[in-house]
């Protein structure tokens, strides 16, 4: 009953679908055929299929509305993506979270948040009241064109719109790009909510394993002949969650099998500024052609602050606003003010050469001491707050995860960023939030156990 | 060629869809068999569409990318809901706008909005810099909660959801509740922006008559009877763009023939603080069942702030945050902390009733400035910034507009507000941005043409 309901839900079987026969039902899900005519009974009797004499079994109308949680194969909670996020954005101050992709609240950069809204306060009364223009203030789209071009990256301000989030701002991309059905490429290990964000585009998602120069291209180019798929999603510059970094001649091939294959690229660089050595931007090399570039600054200077951008072909540029318009009806001034006074007062680059600092500390001592441990980094970041580990061989990542949890500790298993599946040994650490020695006693605990 | 190529934007026409032969589309265009042949053969060597000898023409993958503007008639852009937003949006302070759906700067709660930026500035650390908790910041749920009791909706803080804005919130329950193809009522006319997003979630949308009490209710039950919606989309209290409040007569009738249908009902309250006696809310009456409330503060607060709410029946809140968390990540809590400030603090209320005098005596000066140019409201407001006009016999709206656009004033034309397109004779006008003479003006000038 639960396989049939989760598939309503995810609209495999639609209203008015006719459900296989019992026979090839219990043959595909392996039960006896008995078990399939009671199942199939108490769904009638609940009324969420129905039956036509001689013809069989219908599913019944409306639609459901749409469960994220109920696409797709039924994940352990412990690597479900959206329960990992709930985990992390619910956990009170005492809970320590190694396993969340932000920095804690004292690495931020709150004391050009603080100047920032005083300074706002003091702002137009435009500023403060009222809508943006469809693009976005004009000035922070500005700001963002030269640090775009500092990258290599020529996106004059017209092609930059301003979005939400950067997550809105990949949602937008969807909305434009996806068709349900259409298949979507991913690296795997991915940020995990990449997956959460294609299933609510109903996109079917396959996933490339990712190397440590960049995706597999054997794999990323026999993806491409069996699936034709529409879009790639990727972070540039440092990887999540392995913190790889793109090498040249990875991403001049990339780019050579996606142009013969029309797949367009979502380049996700919301790392962009823990980076030493910059590494290659496929927007660069593309020159804004086939990828798409997005960005924001919630890991840096604010996550309460939501703003975040593209960077499009400029004959895309019109079709993305009138769905940013439709959708959130442009956006405000207001938090695109903050952050501009925030990323262009002086103390920010001060405050990012601390954090780089601080980071490249924690992760040689989180390095060290899980080394201790016999967990194994895949390979030593050259930056950023994200190490990707390989457990001692036979520890399951999740059932780690699910007692470190008992004990307030939340951890990334491997799971939630493999959409094969095939992370159950790794665990990714942010080694920002690794500074207490609680973390690794309760991950000693639970693999002593 | 358009013709074509707008179908396949609008998928009406999929990717290895097979064409209508030259002779059926030529009768179905009323074009000559010729004209086909060579709309075809561009459109093979544009790679638009291909051949195959002795089957027909097909048209060509990838699916080209979303774009709203091709989606549907053709519209006049002088009544296309998303040109019409950009006009109001792009305009410089010398353009005037009294077919903008908001009020002057002057007009909104800007001390207010100073005040709460500086007492935000001396916040907490993770007010400034942290990811808000999936449902949103919990004092301000609170807070709207107790609004809503006031409105005699009983929603408690755990069944409030905050939105980045009240588009935003209706977006989410548009991806929770709709399948492409879906039928969607609206009010006919209605907030013109609800055709851009329904477009968006590719809804198949219905108009039904809205009267001086409400929706009319013969044609709404006919509505559900002929194509069994999904949901029916409108604004409670105030409505947008007539002006015409909602009966408890109304109100009751709609509800009974929503729940025979199992109908879903979003109520958009966004004017809810203009209202001087209140009228009925849907969702009171229904106790969030099957009526989704939402709500925000643009309209009276600022616009440059982006948060909005929606409060639903319980066991549909955690699909709908994992929606949000999966297409914006949670969001901050600047936002709204700004907002539960400025909400708060003893001068909203004050300002609110400033804010009613003043549309109070600018309703009834526009209202007779327009009835001296034979310009007729449909009805007289209780209160609130539209008023709903009929232009004298034979004027066209649309053209009237594009007339005074040249002159810079933005209007907007009924049709833009009319799925029927039954409002080339109206226009909407905000009365709060009618205060300047030089509106009457270029509008007597373009009737006297």
């Amino acid at each position: 009953m639960d396989e049939i309901r989760s598939r309503i839900s995810s609209r495999t079987y639609l209203p008015g679908t006719r459900l296989p026969s019992v026979r090839a039902q219990a043959k595909a899900l392996r039960v006896s055929v008995s078990t399939v005519v009671e199942a199939y009974e108490r769904l009638v009797a609940e009324g969420v299929i129905h039956s036509r004499p001689g013809s069989g079994f219908y599913v019944s109308g409306p639609v459901a509305p749409l469960a994220l949680a109920e696409i797709g194969p039924r994940l352990d909670r412990a690597v479900d993506p959206l329960w990992i996020s709930r985990q992390s954005l619910e956990a009170d101050a005492g809970v320590l979270k190694p396993g969340c992709g932000w920095l804690p609240e004292s690495w931020m950069y709150e004391a050009g948040m603080r100047r920032a809204l005083r300074a706002v306060a003091r702002a137009d009364s435009s500023v403060l009241t009222d809508y943006a223009t469809p693009l976005g203030l004009p000035a922070l789209r500005q700001v963002l064109a030269r640090r775009l071009v500092a990258a290599g990256i020529d996106a004059p301000p017209d092609q930059i719109v301003l979005a939400e989030s950067g997550t809105q701002a990949i949602d937008l991309i969807c909305r434009f790009l996806l068709e349900p059905g259409d298949v979507v490429l991913v690296d795997d290990p991915c940020y995990f909510n990449f997956h959460a964000l294609l299933k609510a585009h109903r996109a079917n998602i396959v996933g490339v394993p990712y190397t440590p120069n960049g995706p597999d291209l054997e794999a990323f180019a026999a993806a491409l002949r069996e699936h034709s798929p529409r879009l790639y999603i990727t972070n540039s510059g440092i990887h999540n969650p392995t913190g790889a970094t793109l090498s040249a001649a990875t991403a001049h091939r990339l780019l050579t099998l996606a142009e013969r294959s029309d797949l367009v690229i979502v380049e996700d660089d919301i790392f962009a500024d823990f980076e030493t050595d910059p590494a290659p931007r496929l927007a660069a090399f593309d020159g804004l052609s086939r990828v798409i570039h997005i960005g924001s600054f919630s890991k840096t200077i604010s996550a309460s602050l939501r703003c975040g951008y593209i960077a499009a072909r400029a004959d895309w540029v019109d079709a993305l606003v009138d769905l940013k318009i439709a959708t959130s009806f442009g956006g405000g001034q207001l938090a695109a003010s903050v952050l501009l006074t925030a990323l262009t007062d002086s103390g920010y680059r001060k405050h990012m050469e601390a954090v780089r600092q601080r980071l490249a500390q924690a992760m040689e001592s989180t390095v060290d001491t899980l080394q201790g441990m016999g967990i194994a980094p895949w390979l030593i970041p050259r930056a950023g707050m994200f190490v990707w580990c390989r457990l001692p061989p036979d520890v399951d990542a999740a059932a780690t995860a699910r007692t470190c949890l008992q004990q307030g500790v939340v951890l990334a298993p491997g799971n939630a960023f493999s959409q094969s599946q095939s992370g159950s040994n790794f665990l990714r650490f942010n080694v920002a939030q690794c500074t207490d020695s609680r973390v690794f006693e309760s991950l000693a605990q639970s693999l002593s156990r």
